[in-house]
């Protein structure tokens, strides 16, 4: 492969954001399901982002990226405005409601890979339109790992091409009440078993603040989330997760079972790095040290 | 000691119980939380029960604890009707509803210890009114590990004398709202280091199919729930738990961190185990094998 290819190419939303928790608000911060997981994998491996930004896109989100190594080549800049999102996090953070979303440049967008990144060995298709998805898959030679995202919009209007992708893809994730809208079981086993049958060898079923849980025809891995003191913001804390979880496993180099129960654990203490402030500022001040001491920490919380 | 003495003692409540849930209805089923934990513990160690029947109590579920050798010197019979409650799971099971509550004979009930109780090195105070559960504490001598649950109500009407009883155990336990609703914390981990201040060694935080965790002033224990295809009924998981974790640790005879997370998984398998029938109709058909089995698949699940 050319120098210039990358390891994990990531598709997903790049979002300007406004976020209300119960005890604070923060307008027009740097968000979207590529941003989150890009910043995540790039600790673990040279990562490519595939997505769109209007005109107005701050300079300042952009360095963010340059600062984490994360290639650009697949960045798409139109004339226009970003996509918008705002949300308001209410019932001690249980419940997030969207206040508003504008889809400005987002609208039309369609991911086309850079010649460079069709050949890598990892794929993050982030949740955006499975007929976008599917759009990618088009143009990859060769995958290794493909990891699929999706969410309750997609699962109720376009089930049809959600389950042509879901087909194609090594693993799904969804969150549990995702899960449950998908198949209609009301216990994750049954759920997982159900999407299994779709053609995926994993179900990872995100659990938030009560861990997840990777299902195969065979097995399930348990994972617990880091018990934190405080966090400020989940948003993107599930794209964190998988982008933390596909960086760690390009960074393998494998596809087995082992190999992705580790991943995951890498994944889910980038998560809970994430979600201890707005955005991607606790992720730009983390280093190598603090997640490794936070993973032997997750690993003996968890030791019987 | 003497040779008719237990090693664990469990004092809560005995009712008979109409269930409904999304799928079923079962009417003047075996409940309570003596019960429960009883029946748990009986798997593990030679329990004896405290507690309150009315003299229309069926033999038959005497005789079940019979058969589960559960030691029921510390069981008084009163003229008049057993406490009944009735209630309902709604929304796929996640919320319960009471339905109706009469005390009968525990609305005086007041737990006396036979003698050959009081010098059992375990106790379990289950879920009843905390001025009761500080006269059991006034008539045992030199306890090991006292283990005490509770429920929301007493948080919001008693909670003076909780505190005093939460002061005397090593450990306490309770769900994750009503830890939530105790302390007024957000995080569980806020939460939990609230409560340590309030004496005990040990704070256990149940989250029911999410798993448990376990706080000291030093550390937490994760533990994850064993997933279930299909549970029927949830009344008692937590007293099951609770029973299990105990009776498991009197067999051990220890009190150390790492015996109390082995009996914890013992416990939780033993919860599992419960929900997948109601009453005690899933725990009278237990084996050591199916257990053990259970244990060493949660086990696994969890490896990293």
């Amino acid at each position: 492969m050319p120098k210039s290819s990358v390891d994990l190419t990531i598709v997903g939303s790049i979002g300007i954001d406004t976020i209300e928790t119960p005890t604070e608000k923060q307008e027009e911060i740097l968000g979207g399901s590529a941003s989150y997981a890009c910043a995540a994998a790039s600790f673990f491996t040279h990562t490519g982002m595939v997505g769109v930004v209007g005109t107005d896109f701050p300079v300042a989100f952009r360095q963010t990226w340059e600062d984490m190594s994360i290639d650009l080549k697949g960045l798409q800049v139109i004339e226009g405005k970003t996509f918008r999102w705002s949300g308001v996090y209410e019932d001690n953070m249980d419940n997030r409601r969207t206040l508003s979303t504008d889809l400005n440049v987002f609208e039309t967008f369609s991911p086309e890979l850079p010649e460079v990144y069709r050949d890598a060995p990892y794929l993050f298709l982030g949740n955006i339109h499975p007929a976008l998805q599917l759009h990618v898959l088009e143009q990859i030679r060769d995958p290794k790992f493909i990891l699929i995202d999706t969410m309750d919009l997609w699962i109720n209007i376009d089930k049809e091409n959600l389950i042509k992708v879901i087909g194609k893809c090594h693993m799904l994730t969804l969150n549990e009440s995702e899960a449950q809208l998908f198949t209609g079981e009301l216990t994750l086993n049954k759920a997982a078993q159900q999407l299994l049958k779709l053609g995926p060898e994993y179900v990872l079923i995100k659990k938030g603040g009560n861990g997840s849980m990777l299902f195969t025809q065979d097995d399930i891995f348990l994972l617990h989330a880091y018990p934190l003191d405080h966090f400020k913001d989940p948003t993107g804390a599930g794209d964190t997760f998988a982008g933390g979880l596909m960086g760690a496993l390009a960074a393998s180099g494998k596809t087995d079972k082992e190999s992705i129960r580790q991943a995951m654990l890498q994944g889910s203490v980038m998560a809970s790095f994430g979600v201890e402030e707005f955005s991607l500022e606790r992720l730009k001040q983390l280093d190598h040290k603090t997640i490794h001491e936070r993973v032997a920490t997750l690993k003996e919380m968890g030791r019987i």
